[in-house]
């Protein structure tokens, strides 16, 4: 509604401005009895991080998180998750000469025209820091599947930048290799040619686009609430919440256009054995090919869900550009300083990452397939073996 | 959250499967003193029927609208606005041999797998029919607008099928020619090059894609909620809400990962006049070119808001495919007869608008612009010269 | 939000005006595989059905119910449940009067003063008219509830008109008395003492108010979730939605100012067999009392929840009254003709039970009680087994 | 949904436990350009806070809030305010006993039912420590009334312990004399009594329930959305949230049952230049009276909003009590130690006030009184004049 919160079921509320006191995060609805501490968290955000390489921002933010609540003896107690991870390198004196006088194409202008005011340090609420949150999140929400029964598995790489496409990467290729490098393309050899071009736009005072690759495996089949709440529409509003994004595409994407109905047709088969969810003797039909990107009618059909998305190059640049004053009422040149991104998708990765895990996650819960309440046993079965937490079972 | 509604504040809430006894729609939160009455809505609805041309399918649907609440002496009371629109021409018959071996790449096994049933009949509510109530209540929403003082103006055009793009058209261009040729394409010569592509696939058995480009004129500046329910997000749920598609862009979509922040980013300068809400003497900040698609930080800025959303090719084609029957457990072979449309863009026009104008408008009462409860007056002004409808006006 | 729907996974939404065309209801929400149809809805309808006995409004209303959508052969099918009634017997003319001078103590007034209009005609949308549309949707409920694995029964009678006060009933009783008169009441001797009473204030040209006492026995334990959406706090707010409600009470209610911590507290026993979820051998904690009403924390304990709900007297009484025309200028005196009730419990009766069908099947969802997909199976478990509805089954 | 969120436009989420690290709350939707400082706020967490008086917990917690975002050079921006208080007095140990063996009548057993585990230390999230997040939401929800246009006043105390009732007392005398006390009750000699028996129940080791008056003044007529979320049934959740509450009511209250139509209805006159919203000639209807609480059919009159909620005794008493320790199977006595209120009404004052602040701000930013974005301007006019918050201007 008034936008600081995201998911139905398992929903997340955050605040924070790039050069404010705090970030913080509040996870309603995650389930009890989920294995979780700081350390578990921290390791998304480290990945996340500003200055972790040549080709991010130098800021210098250590990203701790500290948990206040929701969580006892290492397990969640079903109550909600309350995360802060304090501002530490704020320098807003750069940013004085754009408080009445708007950075190009950043969000300057427009939050001064809706709020008539704005948070001007580091770009306040419009900066990307607040994704610092959603990664946080997204670790409460990656530890609630990896406790839960099923076996679900999400990965992101970084598969073009300026016109660098990588090649077809395996799932298995995606999550060995998409880490290795800064970049975060799985392809060791594209990444070093998208490197090198990024290094030559961050040396001319550029930045440069690209787009990301996902893919979530394991994802129950019969997931998603059609029409309005279908898999698409919910992936898509989690997308283009990403700050800088102007495309979404699941499946084909915008090559369907050129595709025909009989080539992308796929038959349906009996299953044969490696669907793990089959348990019928006849089998369960599953689809030959995956051109459907594992959403069918807006619900999963239990393939791996698939797509990509793309980032427009960061506006913060060097370069003299011209702005005007509107206390002033003078035109005047500026350059953007500061420590900034030469590129996006790099550092978004994780973001992506986060944001499936909360939006896979939503619907599982949405879908009764995780006790929302509790994730040591079923829905409709009482478990009368408590497990309080106590002192004395240390 | 269950699928069957959409938006905050503009309410959406619907009902109806393709071969059930009617399709139903509740708009709630459309405010009181708006003229509308069922002429209105039916002229946007004739525009989605089916059977309005060679390119679409042949069912016979008058789709005809009854207004069962909410209006009163052909002005809006504020109260919601029910509508019905009865299913006339369903036969069901022909989709007996699907009930339990389900169609190549339709949303007939995901359905089941859900809800371990479907209504089968024409697609049930995985039907593209359901969106005859999506125009209903963007009628409803466009007359709200069109009411307002505001000057909001949206239209649609099919941009893509196969590999024929159209040019860049001008919004004039599309307010006239769109709506003049069966594929709703505004450049008239590309149009006839369309029609005859889809032609040929429809001779062959054979569907194909397509894309559609929206844009929405006049939307005020300041509007959008960041992180979560920024336009970019909510657009971005809305469009992927529309059955059969795989992209939304807005902006310069997939097409930013190679243009350069020097390239992209638009200088600031003061408004010469041309823009309506300047009324301070210095002017007001315009950006220099539209690269952003009216869209910075998630919150609109005065300029155009465009984008694009892509179809994939129609599921239903008469090609022998194959399929498995989960109760007797055997393959076989089928044949989807019945009548359906070869392209989906065309029809989807409509829809595309429907759901820019209830989006808009949802925004635009989120954002205060408009009084959600009566539009004659303005919010915190009252209003003592009331004009109940009365028997004794007639 | 805007006020025309209740729920948070089992959603009510509502149109309609006490002579519109027609009253809508629409239930998302709702699993599959449910047993359905409009002769179990009418039912219940039935019993809340004006003209009924002498102590209700004379108005002819068939109140027949038409579903449109989400039933096939007899069961839900997990989409929405689109359902409408005609209203045949709106006789305007008479509120011709009030167009322009507000009848005392009705909501003509405030919905002018909100919208700047109303429809006049028998009170519009503020008519307990609407009503009608939640027990259609406390129909559906109930139907999911009694094809669940669940027990769960639900009662309500007139416990007080005036100063006649029932005597305690046990739950029994509820089921077997409260239906079998006029007043509802489930003391027959009270029933009688309650019928006269309200038969002399109607002889007046009075009107009187009164308090209904509702039970629900076997909801689940566990259930609820604090602190916003406890089930004190959920009740509350369906209870206070029924028209001329002034109060909602549970437990104790308004008595537990006098009530001393020693003598409300109730120790903790084990359960001695007579509480069916009990599994393990040491049995499971149970409470000696249920002075909490069956909420402990805003979470239910087991027991069964009851409390009580007040209406107070109708306002459209034929007694000569003073208002003022705002159009006009003029004060002037009126007198409420038509047709109305002399007292509101008798008739909120199957009210009352509808919204508690509704706020505890939300919470059985919510609380994973029950699969939100479908009845048929649990959550978790992959039915491979479907049932869809098949002409060759029957 | 979960719980842990409040609100609709102006949304409070919120999180912490009794002996957890921290207590959170986001608030969401405050209007940019209301001045507000973390004084502000402690003045009223210093009316709730305990140890304040000998009739409240000795618990020592300073309960200092921290603003982490939302405000800048003392003015709201319009992002989420996030606060924090830490806990500073928790002494956990005293708890022990009760983790596997729950506290009568507490939330214990419940909290353990639902989540298969709980915080026990403080009773954890069941704890009304909790309200303390919910004083910090109210005081920014009263700095947004406050820099309105509107001058809306709101006060409550309380006006029954046991059978001790206090008399009516006008609204000046609420403003004036009901924080004077230890018992926050508006009549002082009735504040005597109140005390003297406080503190006699307190020397027995027992408890005592009450109950709390509420006002509202101011209110705008017009607002409250019918039928789901009128000002009753919104109001009916607030209050119900509030923890150990048992009754909510207004107007009338559990007293309409006695009260005929005649005696209650309000004749409607000119309104004499006393309402600050009349602008005509003729005047607007007022109701001579006000039975009806400020409330017809779920809207405001502009009249003057009033009601009351009950409180059961506190739970936590000295005396000597039986439970039963699920691991162990044994029966066990237990007394329940620890630093406890011997009555609620009096620290809940600050409560009701801020749930009153909450719903009332939420309904008049949904009926568009308030300019969502900011609080300088009205809605609909685009204002030039920036005042962003500059350097330059200290």
């Amino acid at each position: 509604m008034n936008g600081n919160r995201f998911g139905r079921l398992f929903q997340v509320t955050t605040y924070g401005e790039s050069h404010g006191e705090a970030m913080g995060v509040t996870v309603s609805g995650c389930p009890a009895g989920v294995e979780l501490d700081e350390d578990l968290i921290q390791r998304d955000l480290d990945r996340r991080k500003p200055g972790q390489s040549m080709i991010t921002t130098s800021r210098g933010e250590p990203d701790e998180v500290t948990i206040n609540s929701g969580v006892q003896d290492g397990y969640t107690t079903g109550t909600p998750v309350g995360m802060v991870i304090q501002n530490k390198d704020a320098r807003s004196g750069k940013y004085e000469p754009y408080v009445t006088a708007p950075r190009p194409s950043h969000g300057d202008y427009t939050y001064s025209a809706k709020f008539g005011t704005r948070n001007w340090g580091g770009g306040g609420r419009s900066s990307a820091r607040e994704t610092v949150n959603w990664v946080a999140a997204g670790a409460v929400a990656k530890a609630v599947l990896d406790a839960s029964d099923h076996d679900v598995a999400i990965k992101a790489h970084v598969n073009r930048i300026d016109d660098i496409e990588a090649p077809e990467v395996s799932f298995e290729q995606l999550l060995e290799h998409s880490e290795e490098n800064d970049v975060r393309c799985a392809d060791p050899e594209t990444a070093d040619r998208m490197q090198e071009r990024i290094e030559e736009y961050q040396a001319e005072g550029d930045s440069i686009g690209g787009s990301i690759y996902f893919e979530a495996r394991g994802v129950p089949r019969g997931l998603g609430a059609p029409r309005f709440d279908g898999v698409p529409a919910r992936l898509g509003q989690a997308m283009m919440s990403i700050p800088a994004t102007t495309a979404f595409e699941f499946g084909l994407g915008t090559g369907a256009t050129e595709v025909t109905g009989k080539e992308r047709n796929e038959d349906w088969e009996f299953d044969e054995g490696d669907h793990p969810e089959t348990v019928s003797e006849a089998g369960d039909p599953v689809p030959v090919g995956n051109d459907h990107g594992g959403l069918q009618g807006g619900i999963t059909t239990g393939e791996p869900i698939y797509g990509e998305v793309t980032w427009h190059a960061p506006t913060s640049i060097p370069k003299k550009q011209r702005t005007v004053d509107w206390e002033t009422g003078e035109a005047k040149e500026i350059q953007v300083v500061g420590r900034h991104d030469p590129v996006l998708p790099p550092r978004a990765v994780p973001v992506v990452e986060a944001m499936l895990y909360v939006t896979v996650l939503d619907f599982m819960l949405l879908g009764g397939r995780i006790n929302p309440d509790r994730i040591d046993d079923r829905p409709g079965e009482y478990d009368t073996d408590y497990h309080p937490s106590s002192p004395h079972n240390e």
